[in-house]
């Protein structure tokens, strides 16, 4: 990979050659991938991304960590939309709100940015198996994307996973663990596991790779929003890869010279686990925590990826919110109402922050923001079906629906 | 719209100028839009497909029935992927299989294909809210795509439409009923109160611009396939209308002299509802059936598309083939397994009928075939639990996980 100089310990600054299955530093630190902006300059334009024809998240690959003669695998990911959200931007009062709805990919999370990469890289480094841990979207992301490329995973995931994520997964055919404890004990036995067995690691919290993956979503919107970065970005934060991930795709597109700045990031955690936001506004170091939040995408107590996160949204000059669970229910019913987009608790989190800074003043009345929306509402029904309560019930005759109509029950 | 000679009644030949609102002829039977082919075909020719940038299903409008200075509304629409699949190509014996996964529009099923369009169409003709009754994808398309477009809707569903589907339309904010009674009461309730409140109707039994919506699925493949045809396009079937569209699809691209022939259509009903193939293999009229399949999107006793549906499967030298529900539940694992799809039961029916007409031998061992899913898997969770069993459970240390390893548990 001519166009990567190597991978930097984000604590101790060892630089390590990007071998395809380097997991972290020797220090513990987590590992980030540098890359020669300079020769990626010259093959990575406005003008050659505008007519290029892969609307998949390979459009990127110039600054993506893949060798130069890799077929990417897996599923087709990435090209999520950008919607503009008219009715939501008045209600908040700012100048323009979007939303990028990544619950739109294959297996409906943001999360299949990573796993195709990962799956990318396992077939690169020559593995057959794959292994991870997962409070849910990673899991299914990578069981979708290793099918696609006809590779084997075995899946750790916590016993609160939601139903649609475990369907997924058996249907993907991963070799599936059902943990009978928290995400952290869920963590542990896939990391003992993945050692014992030989699997490539798809833990996003040491595999270096995978941020560079979700961080196509962040290239998208610089490029759907012609080239230019919005003033504040929303992002759900869980174990820290994502935020890191999105910070990540706007420094490479501001040292492309293909946007002007990087957004101030609005990091929003779950009111009942946010030790990442926790560390931001204290300024100390991060703390575990207990995962009290329906959110499951979100509810991780001990972080894997704290340090890029932390770094992340203060180096943007971000604001960090949490939500209480009665306010992402709130935001989920406001986007799918005014938006038409149907996020699950984790993936519409980032918009509840967003309101809430709005209720607050926080956010400038001329600001242009982007929300991203990281799962799809489908993933997890029960959650949904709680939020909106029952609906009415009629008779098939119409004097029987004319009645509902006329006491205002539909 | 200068390219649309009128619409066209199906069974008498009526022709009708193409009203934004128009519904059925006045002998009963459904129109079906005609197009001056002559006038379109200098405007959408493949170059000027290829260079386009619009990857919405819209990017077809020069043969789409809207106004020339209509702007579309709605959700992202189409540009659904269409995948290589060859671990089933070669399971299944045959020269080539490709997966059209529509189960990733926007609300995740085709019918967005057809909400957009009737959300674009209430618009043109100045309506504020729209009514339908589904067996639940036609409703939550239609519920999600109004809601982008900030149009009121009210809709009615069976008591059996799956709790995905019912979650969808209450987070979109539609006015929903649950109608105690089958489908075919529901549609008939849904028929009354669009008379009575003068909604616009986006029942597709009636609206001659929603197969017209939904024939993009047809136009893609056909340049996702380098402006070929296969050989086969294996359709789910239900009300008749989806595969009505794919018929059209394809006969606009011959018309367009942009492929060569329409292929082959495989009907795949399920066994316990099966008027349309019935009819089709029969020669006769179709007569009204029992519900009697779990694939709730196809149960459809009282196909109000049977016409068009029929003709279409006739025309093309189609194939009509009934599935039982195991046989779905069947196909809905191979796929998941093989293919990284997870689509719902009636969205992977088609995949059902092509696996069983691959055993029988019907098809031929060099046939380039495409099945398109019309649904996604997350609608109904529920049913896909019940098809792949509970997972195994571990205590959270390594042994008990060998234990399981060891005793092909996982």
């Amino acid at each position: 990979m001519k166009h990567i100089i190597g991978c930097r310990c984000v604590r101790c600054g060892s630089i390590y050659p990007a071998a395809p299955d380097i997991t972290i530093c020797s220090c513990g630190g987590i590992l980030d991938v540098l890359y020669d902006y300079d020769a990626v300059k010259s093959k990575l334009t406005k003008d050659i991304l505008c007519a290029r024809t892969d609307h998949t998240m390979w459009r990127y690959r110039e600054i993506l960590p893949i060798e130069e003669d890799t077929t990417p695998r897996g599923l087709r990911v990435g090209s999520s939309p950008l919607y503009d959200a008219p009715r939501l931007t008045d209600q908040l009062g700012i100048g323009r709100l979007y939303l990028k709805d990544d619950g739109l990919n294959p297996t409906g999370s943001l999360k299949d940015r990573a796993s195709a990469m990962a799956v990318t890289k396992a077939a690169e480094a020559g593995y057959r198996t794959i292994g991870c841990s997962s409070t849910g979207n990673a899991a299914s992301s990578l069981a979708g994307n290793a099918a696609a490329a006809g590779i084997a995973t075995y899946i750790f995931v916590p016993a609160r996973a939601p139903k649609g994520k475990i369907a997924q997964l058996m249907m993907f055919g991963a070799h599936l663990t059902v943990v009978d404890g928290s995400y952290e004990e869920t963590y542990a036995l896939s990391k003992a596991a993945i050692e014992k067995y030989g699997w490539y690691n798809r833990n996003a919290a040491v595999n270096p790779y995978l941020s560079e993956g979700k961080k196509t979503v962040a290239l998208e919107i610089v490029e759907q929003l012609g080239f230019k970065a919005p003033d504040y970005v929303a992002v759900s934060v869980g174990d820290g890869c994502t935020v890191a991930g999105v910070y990540k795709g706007f420094y490479d597109m501001v040292q492309l010279s293909l946007c002007d700045r990087i957004p101030r990031i609005i990091s929003v955690q779950a009111a009942g686990c946010c030790p990442i936001n926790t560390a931001v506004m204290t300024g100390d170091g991060w703390i575990q925590q207990e995962e009290n939040t329906y959110a499951d995408s979100i509810a991780v107590g001990v972080p894997r990826n704290a340090d890029k996160a932390i770094s992340a949204i203060r180096d943007s000059g971000g604001i960090a919110v949490n939500v209480t669970d009665d306010e992402i229910r709130a935001a989920q019913r406001t986007l799918g109402k005014t938006v038409g987009v149907f996020g699950e608790p984790a993936g519409v989190a980032a918009t509840a922050g967003l309101i809430k800074l709005c209720e607050q003043g926080v956010i400038e009345r001329d600001a242009t923001v982007v929300s991203i929306v990281t799962g799809n509402g489908l993933k997890d029904i029960d959650s949904a079906i709680l939020s909106v309560g029952e609906p009415p019930h009629s008779q098939s005759d119409l004097a029987a629906f004319e009645r509902l109509i006329n006491d205002n029950k539909v």
